[in-house]
C-alpha cells in the first residue's frame, strides 16, 4: 500500500509542506495547485526538492469546470489544460484530477461531457498525462461517482479514468456496490477523508470540516475495502479540508495524519482478511481493562496526601528509588510525583492502563509511531511502557494482574495497613485538551488502545461552552472524557485550560463523603438553588434531597439508574469526584456540571 | 418601548450579568434558569439586587415538555411546574415561558396540548403568574408559531398567551401575516435574535449561531414592526444564544447587545413611521461618502515617509502644535503621528470619514452609546469628532469638503508643492479585528455610519483561513474589509493579528509602480508560478503577463471589469495596496491575496 496526502491538508508554504509529509513517512503527495501558485520555488526546484526527499508526486489538482460547456468555453477549458500539462511535465507529474463542473457547465449530457473527457484525454495523452474525474457532491449536473463512471466509461479513453473521494461519495450516501463495477486500472486514483455526520450544506463540510480516517463517522474501512476489491492499487491519499490542521504545526500534522492512514490499512484488512493484499493488520487485544493508577506530579504534593487521606485513601508508602508515594482505595491507586517537578503546581502528568496483551499494545504504538514516554527503571523494578498523547499526558500499559495489586505495588516500602473504604476504583478520567489536539487525542486512544468515542456533549460554564468527547474501552472499565474549554479561558491559561480530574467510583458515596467529612474534608459547595431543582424534577422524598443538600452530592438520573457524586476543591490543575452509579446509569451527570464550572469559577 | 435580554446572552455568574445589563441601560432580564442554579445567592437575594440595580425580572425561562403528553407525564409536569411557581414568587416574578414539547411529547393534538395549557393556566394563576407559550422551531409537534396560538386561542385562559421568538419564526420562514391575527394583549413576550442565513440543522444554527439584531440576515424590523402594529407593548427581549458571546467580557457585551436594540428601535420607527408608537429614530445621513484620511502611528514614522516618498506622495508638512506629519496624493491623505507612541511599531491607528451631516452621526454615535474617541484641539484647529471602534481604531467623521482639501488640512506648515501622481485617492482599508469582536465591529459600522455587510469571504494563507467581510458605504466610496486571522496565528501575536493595510486607488497603477520603482522602490514580490497561472486562466497576451510579472503586479477579473494591484513591503503592523479598478470590478482580488499572505510569510 503506498501513501500519499494532498499538500492542502496542512500548514506552511509548499516546501514547508513536502520537508513534513517526507517526515511523515508519507511515499508520495498531491500537489494542491494554489499551493504551487503562492511558492517562490520553480516546479523545477519543487520537483528537484520532491525527489531528494523521495517523494513522489502523485496527483496535480484540481483542474475545473473542464466539461459540459459549450464550444467557446470548451475552447479557453483546452488552452488552460494545455498550460498546466506543460507545467505538468516540469514537475514531472503525469496524472491531473478533473472535477466535475460546479461554475459553467451548461449542458446536462453525458454524451456531451464523454466527448469533452475524451479532447480532453487526447490533448493530455501527448503530454504523457492522464486525467482523473471526479464527481464533487455538490457538481452542477455531475453530483454522484456512478455517473462519473458512467461518462468515464462512455469517454472511453486510454488517459481518461476516475478519481474515487470518499467524502463524495459517503456524504451523499450514494451506494457503494457499484465501485465493483469500475475496473481497478480505471480507478485512476483515491482520496479519502472521515468527517463527522453534520447537518449542513455538503460545500461547507466539505470545506471546514473534514477529518483524518477513524477521527469522523463514515465507515472508511468499508469504502476503501471494496476498492481494493476492485483492483485500484494506486496510493492511498488523503484530501483532508480541515480549518484547525490547516494552521497546527506541519510536521506534528503530517504524522498524525500518516497514523490515520495506518489506522486504516488495519481496518481495511480486517474487512478482506482473506484477499491477497498487502495490507498488514495490528496487534489485536489492545483495549484496557481498567485504570491501573493515576499520577499527579508536583514539586510538593502534600495538599494532595491531605485530601486523599480526608478521603479515605491509604498511604501506600514511599518508592524505593524516587521522590514518589502511592495512595490507594480499593482498585483505585494514585502515584503521587515530585521528581523533576520544580515550580509545579499539582497536575495530572500520567495514566496508567491494564490490558490483557501489553506486548499487543507495545507493537501497536510502533506501528502507528506514536511518541513514546520514558521512565528511568533500575533492574529490580517492573518497567514500565508509555506513550505521550497529544495533550503531553504520559499513558502507559501494563499487563493485567491476575488478581491483588499489580507488581509494581511492591516497589514502595514503609506502607500504612490498607483502611476500609467505600471507593472501588476509578471511574472516568477527564482530560483537558487544547482545542487543536482534540482530534489527534481521539486517534491516538481509538488506534492506540482500540477505544471508541462513546458520547459527546457540550457544557455551559460562566466562561464559555466546555465540549466533551467520551472515549470508552469496549467491554472494558475505562472512561476518558476528553473536554475542550473555551477559547478566551483556555488563552488566559498558561498550563490546562480546565482543571484535569479523577473520578473515583464507589459502591456507597454518601458514605465516602460522610467519613471524610467527620476526617475534616469540605467538598466543593453546591448552591441551594441546585437541591431545590432537584427536587422540582426527580421523584426524591425530601428527606433524600436534605441529604444531597448536606453532603453536597450531585444527583443525576436516567432511563437506567442514577448518579450520586461529589467533588473536591480544585488543588493546582486538578481535583477529584467521587461517583456512585447506581443501576445501569450511564452518563457523567452532565446536569451537575454547568453547576460545578459556576462552582469553581467562585473559588 | 422596554428593553430586555435573557441571561444566557452573556457571561459570568448570575449576579455578574445583572451587574452588566444595568450597567448597559437594559430595563429587565429574562432569567435563564439554569444561571439561577448555578448562583450562589438565593432567590429573595437575587430579587432583592434587581431591584437595587433597577432592572425587572421580566421572564423566567425555559419550562420544558409541557404538553401533548400522557397522564402521568402531566402529573410530574404540575408537580414541576408548581415548583417553579413558588420560585418565581420568591423572585418576585410572573411571568415564565413554557416552550413547545420536544422531548416528551406523545400526543399531536391541539386538543389536548390546549387542555394542558388551561390545567396548567389554572395552576399559574394561582400563583398570580401567566405562562408564554413558544413554538421551538424543532419542536417534536408543534414547531410553528400560528400552531401554537392556535391552541392558546383553544385554551382560551387569561393566565395563557404566546411567546414569539424570531429565530424560531425566521429560521423556518414561516409567513409572518399571521402575526397580525394574535390580539397585542395575547402576545405575552416576544424574543429577538438575528442569525446569518446557514444551511444546517436549526437547533445548531440557534444553539451556536444566534447574533444580536443588526448582525444577521433576518429582517428584524419588520418582524418587530408587525408585533409593534399587533398591539404588543412588552418589552423587546434579547435571546441570543452565541458561542462567543458566551465567553467575552460581560459588560462589553451587555452594552453591544443594548446598542443593537437601539439601531432595531431605530429600524422599526422606519417600517412604521405613521403608527403611534414611542420608537425614536435615528438622524439621517450617516453614510460617509470618502475616505478623508488614513493615521499610522509609531514612535519613529520615518520608514513610512520614505515608502510613501518612494510611492509618489507629496509631504504636506507638519502639524503646527503636535509631532505629525502629513502626506497626500491625490485625495489620499495619510497622517503620520508619532505622538503618545513611545515603543509603537507603525500601526494604523485611525481612520477618518467625510460625511454630509456630521452633526447627524454624532447624534447617531451618541445614541447608540458608543465610546468615544478624544483627541485635544486648540483654538485655531478644526474639531476632530470621533469613536472608538471595538478592535480599538479610533474613526473619526467630518464635514465633506465641497471642494478641495478639508479645512484641517490648512493646519500643516512647510509643505511641498504637490506633485503629480496617478494615485486618486483611498479604494479600502483592511482593518484586522480580533475574532471574539467582528459582530460587534460590524454593528458599529452599520449602526453608526450605515455602512452594511457586502460581502464575505474566506482566504487560505500558509497558515490558516483567514476571514473576511467587507462593509460599504451605499453609494459612497468606503470600503472596510474586516479579516480575522486564524486562531493560532493570531495567539502568536502580541498586537493585531494580521497587518492593516489601506489600498489606494490609482487610474493608472502600472505607472503609478513604474515611476516608484524609478524612486528605489521594491514591492512585495509575487512568485514566477503565479504568473504562469495567470497566462492559463486570462486572455492577456504575453507581453501583457510580462508586464505584470515585471512590476510584481496581481490581476483579477469578474465579469464587470478588471482588477491590478500591488503591494508593498509590511513596516510594522501595516502594508499599502495600489489598485486599479478597470470597469466595475467589484472585488479585492481574492485570487491573489493567498499568494500575498504566502509572500508576506516569508518576509
Amino acid at each position: 500500500m503506498r501513501t500519499s496526502i494532498a499538500t492542502v491538508c496542512i500548514s506552511g508554504t509548499l516546501a514547508d509542506k513536502l520537508h513534513a509529509c517526507a517526515d511523515a513517512g508519507f511515499d508520495g503527495v498531491e500537489i494542491f495547485e494554489p499551493d504551487l501558485l503562492a511558492a517562490a520555488e520553480s516546479p523545477e526546484e519543487i520537483a528537484a526538492l520532491a525527489a531528494r526527499l523521495g517523494l513522489s508526486l502523485d496527483l496535480y489538482q484540481p483542474m475545473r469546470d473542464v466539461e459540459g460547456v459549450d464550444d467557446e468555453a470548451l475552447a479557453a477549458v483546452l488552452h488552460r489544460a494545455e498550460a498546466k500539462f506543460r507545467l505538468m511535465r516540469r514537475l514531472g507529474m503525469d496524472l491531473v484530477l478533473c472535477c466535475s463542473n460546479v461554475g459553467t457547465a451548461t449542458i446536462d449530457d453525458d454524451a456531451v461531457s464523454a466527448d469533452q473527457l475524451r479532447r480532453l484525454g487526447d490533448l493530455a495523452a501527448g503530454y504523457g498525462i492522464r486525467i482523473a474525474f471526479e464527481a464533487l457532491a455538490w457538481g452542477r449536473f455531475i453530483d454522484d461517482y456512478r455517473r462519473a463512471w458512467r461518462i468515464v466509461e462512455r469517454a472511453d479513453h486510454p488517459a481518461v479514468g476516475v478519481c474515487l473521494d470518499s467524502f463524495h461519495i459517503l456524504s451523499r450516501g450514494h451506494d457503494l456496490s457499484a465501485i465493483s463495477d469500475i475496473p481497478g486500472e480505471k480507478i485512476f486514483f483515491v482520496q479519502l477523508a472521515d468527517a463527522p455526520r453534520l447537518s449542513m450544506d455538503v460545500l461547507s463540510w466539505s470545506r471546514h470540516h473534514r477529518l483524518f480516517p477513524g477521527e469522523g463517522e463514515f465507515d472508511l474501512a468499508d469504502f476503501t475495502a471494496r476498492i481494493v476489491d476492485a483492483g485500484y492499487t494506486g496510493p492511498w491519499s488523503l484530501e483532508v479540508f480541515n480549518d484547525t490542521f490547516r494552521q497546527t504545526d506541519a510536521r506534528r500534522t503530517a504524522r498524525h495524519a500518516r497514523r490515520s492512514l495506518r489506522w486504516l490499512e488495519d481496518a481495511v484488512s480486517r474487512v478482506l482478511p482473506d484477499a491477497p493484499t498487502d495490507l498488514q493488520m495490528l496487534p489485536d487485544s489492545a483495549a484496557p481493562s481498567s485504570v491501573d493508577f493515576v499520577e499527579v506530579k508536583a514539586e510538593d504534593t502534600s495538599a494532595i496526601e491531605e485530601l486523599l487521606a480526608q478521603l479515605g485513601f491509604t498511604s501506600r508508602g514511599r518508592h524505593r528509588t524516587k521522590p514518589v508515594t502511592l495512595w490507594t482505595a480499593g482498585e483505585a491507586r494514585v502515584v503521587l510525583n515530585e521528581q523533576h517537578a520544580r515550580g509545579w503546581e499539582p497536575r495530572l502528568a500520567a495514566i496508567g492502563l491494564e490490558v490483557d496483551d501489553a506486548e499487543a499494545v507495545d507493537l501497536r504504538m510502533g506501528e502507528l509511531r506514536v511518541p513514546r514516554a520514558y521512565r528511568r527503571t533500575y533492574a529490580t523494578e517492573e518497567r514500565l511502557d508509555g506513550a505521550v498523547a497529544p495533550d503531553g499526558t504520559e499513558v502507559y500499559w501494563a499487563q493485567a494482574a491476575d488478581e491483588g495489586d499489580p507488581v509494581w505495588v511492591r516497589e514502595f516500602d514503609h506502607g500504612e495497613p490498607e483502611r476500609a473504604t467505600a471507593i472501588t476504583g476509578v471511574d472516568h478520567v477527564s482530560l483537558s485538551q487544547p482545542w487543536d489536539a482534540v482530534e489527534e487525542a481521539t486517534l491516538f486512544y481509538t488506534a492506540g488502545f482500540a477505544l471508541r468515542v462513546d458520547s459527546a456533549t457540550e457544557v455551559p460554564g460562566p466562561r464559555g461552552l466546555v465540549t466533551s468527547r467520551v472515549l470508552v474501552a469496549p467491554g472494558g472499565d475505562v472512561r476518558l472524557p476528553l473536554n475542550v474549554a473555551p477559547p478566551i479561558l483556555a488563552a488566559e491559561r498558561a498550563g490546562v485550560a480546565l482543571p484535569q480530574h479523577v473520578a473515583f467510583a464507589s459502591d456507597d458515596v454518601r458514605a465516602v463523603a460522610r467519613s471524610a467529612r467527620d476526617r475534616g474534608f469540605a467538598p466543593l459547595e453546591m448552591p441551594g438553588n441546585y437541591y431545590d431543582d432537584i427536587a422540582a424534577r426527580f421523584p426524591l422524598t425530601e428527606a433524600q434531597v436534605e441529604e444531597l443538600r448536606d453532603l453536597h452530592l450531585g444527583y443525576d438520573r436516567d432511563a437506567a439508574g442514577a448518579y450520586l457524586h461529589f467533588y473536591t476543591r480544585t488543588i493546582g490543575e486538578v481535583f477529584f469526584e467521587f461517583v456512585e452509579r447506581v443501576g445501569g446509569y450511564a452518563g457523567y451527570g452532565a446536569g451537575t456540571a454547568p453547576v460545578r464550572l459556576t462552582a469553581q469559577g467562585r473559588r
